[in-house]
């Protein structure tokens, strides 16, 4: 019988947009290895050696520093759902879509939900959350690094002193930030940290990082329980409430990821694979390095926008390093520049979400397409598309800003 | 900065437990293609193709066949918690113990759950399911079609019209049985139905299919809801109440593979692209020539072993294509012989769970080593770790056996 579809073939793209970006070959070939057993010695040697490099990517001593087997989202929601039990209050400060979702989740988790919300391009001045925190008491604050939805960048240090001062957790949504901005988990006392590999991790979606510490780890255990058909006689559960998952069920995961290894889920092989490549990737570069070349590549593409006489989106003092916001010129439809970007030059760029939806574009430079060939490719592409469109703009000069960009940013790094 | 670790660098492996097993080399090749955005036009093509392949292994006309990002737990779990309201009836009856998950599940979920129990190594008279479902009134019966903790393949066709007649919901978990057992998920009337990848569909663990009918759909559609964030003004929610999850939400998932592609979670990509290549592989060969393949594999290894003078656990009627139980003889170190297998010849077999561990082995064979190769190098392996472990047993017979069964498979199939 002939095939009813065509083996998987996908075009060529240079993925520009706000993830998933083009995963880093070595990745995909590191999850083209021959599966193994859950429970052969070296696959969980292969568990092992994921949780120490993460706990560098994270930053962190956190023993507990594992992987969630899902999206980011799933991530998000096995922190919620572990750490919050019905009833109890949280504090969701919002800056963009992603702030949204954890409200959502954690109104779905049973909490009780206090959410402050900073204009969509803002971030928050740390003194805005601690007011927040003395006027509502939450257990919990839960909040993003980066917004992609926003391209902004909550600095965090103040905010993990702040929540540590008065006994609150702190939970930080780290997917679109991780590997391109700096993230000190043990430094700014953050609690818990999740993300993704589909943004600067340059992996696919699929498997969501996380750490958390011994805080959170006395909250989740306080709801420990064995599953049934595996729980031993005599077992004592935790005298919390039970978690209303069994999949993001922290406490039996800690089990599982632990020496005890006790069965849960099956491993994603492939994506665990995938995960330690793309955290022993990182690991080997450097943690600064990485920072530094998405910062150099997030300010030459910047730097390239404005000299086409374009205009940048949000607090340019916060924005992250690895993804920037356009607004879309007056007179430009912004979708069909994003067709034409696809399907004349293979480009991918992202639209936006809620208020900004149509109104902004969004261009990523993350992971492997943080360098200089993705960039100045992008900005070519871009120029040439609103050329097209009819938009009158300083022709030829966004592709030298960002080759001068570049060069500024290897001379200071030389001179350091 | 020289890698804290090697490179993922597997040692061989035969893969003969309950699964995980050995990845069909062309899911993995499939899922080493580059990334696609996940509104890519041709990204979005590969989601539709991927329902329709999944439709042809379900056997089914459902419109709602999709993935779920996670493990094939991920699955079960989504099922129960969309279609599950707080406080609604469900009926499970255990016969192993993924009976058992699924009863902790729909606790978890807030259902009120009653659970009817048969031996393990034994399956329902279909008559005790109807009586149950007569006393209980449930709104959803929710069991396994094949248990690996068991062995045991649980005949479904009279259940499916059993419930139908009583218009109760069914849900069926086909994770061990999918592709190596008959599934007639539209002529058995089984409403709802998820598997996982990595048993006979030969594929990592990390995605689970998922099939509902419209039965399904009208009671997670009065559920439905769109994220906030990215939620129209105006929007009415559905009149029931909230899916207490937003990962597993199956009608913000319709939303998100149906043409509206409405942004949920960013699509596990190269899971999709791994899925999409199992199906492919399965449709290709054809679902009537994968059963018969799993069925006379493991008929063979059942022949080998018992020529073995080993013994077979279970009722051997009722037992999957695709995994065998053995009976840990006399004497024996279950563990041991597991070890030397792994060690000395790189078979992975299986041990057991709770009232069974330590007391019987399973041994698989499914998917790309549901063929005689496979079957033919563990039984003379097992043979030669039994001998060196002080078992007396009848030498060279084993393998004699197995290929007279595989012999006999081949002349009954080409007299059909």
């Amino acid at each position: 019988m002939t095939a009813p579809y065509d083996e998987i073939n996908p075009p060529p793209r240079l993925l520009m947009g706000p993830g998933p970006i083009d995963a880093d070959p070595r990745v995909l070939r590191a999850m083209a290895a021959p599966l193994l057993g859950q429970f052969d010695p070296v696959f969980r040697r292969y568990m092992d050696e994921t949780m120490a490099l993460y706990r560098q990517v994270f930053r962190t001593e956190n023993r507990w520093t594992f992987l969630i087997d899902g999206t980011a989202r799933a991530g998000i929601e096995a922190s919620m759902v572990s750490i919050l039990e019905p009833g109890d209050r949280v504090l969701v400060p919002i800056f963009g879509r992603f702030g949204h979702l954890k409200r959502e989740i954690a109104t779905r988790v049973g909490a009780e939900v206090h959410a402050i919300e900073a204009e969509w391009g803002t971030v928050f001045d740390p003194q805005q959350v601690a007011e927040a925190i003395d006027r509502v008491r939450p257990k919990l604050v839960a909040l993003c690094q980066g917004d992609t939805s926003t391209t902004m960048c909550q600095p965090l240090d103040e905010i993990g002193r702040i929540c540590r001062e008065r006994d609150v957790l702190l939970y930080v949504d780290a997917t679109a930030s991780i590997g391109g901005n700096r993230l000190e988990v043990d430094a700014w006392q953050i609690d818990a940290v999740t993300c993704g590999l589909q943004k600067c991790l340059a992996g696919p979606s699929g498997s969501a990082p996380i750490t958390f510490n011994d805080r959170v780890e006395a909250v989740v255990r306080r709801r420990h329980h064995i599953e049934e058909g595996i729980r031993p006689a005599g077992f004592v559960p935790g005298e919390g409430p039970r978690i209303a998952s069994n999949y993001f069920d922290l406490a039996m995961l800690m089990d599982y990821w632990s020496d005890k290894a006790l069965n849960h889920h099956t491993e994603a092989t492939s994506m665990l694979y995938g995960s330690r490549e793309c955290a022993r990737i990182l690991v080997e570069e450097g943690l600064d390095a990485a920072e530094a070349r998405h910062r150099a590549a997030g300010q030459a593409l910047a730097s390239g926008l404005q000299a086409m006489g374009l205009t940048l989106f949000g607090d340019q003092r916060h924005r992250m390093t690895n993804v920037v916001g356009i607004h879309v010129p007056e007179g430009v439809e912004g979708e069909a520049v994003r067709r034409s970007m696809l399907e004349d030059f293979g480009i991918e760029i992202g639209t936006s979400f809620g208020p900004l939806h149509g109104r902004i574009w969004r261009i990523g430079t993350m992971g492997v397409n943080a360098r200089k060939q993705p960039v100045l490719r992008s900005l070519g592409a871009l120029e040439a598309v609103l050329i097209r469109a009819g938009l009158a703009l300083p022709r030829g000069e966004a592709v030298q800003a960002a080759m001068d960009a570049f060069e500024g940013a290897r001379k200071t790094a030389a001179a350091a």
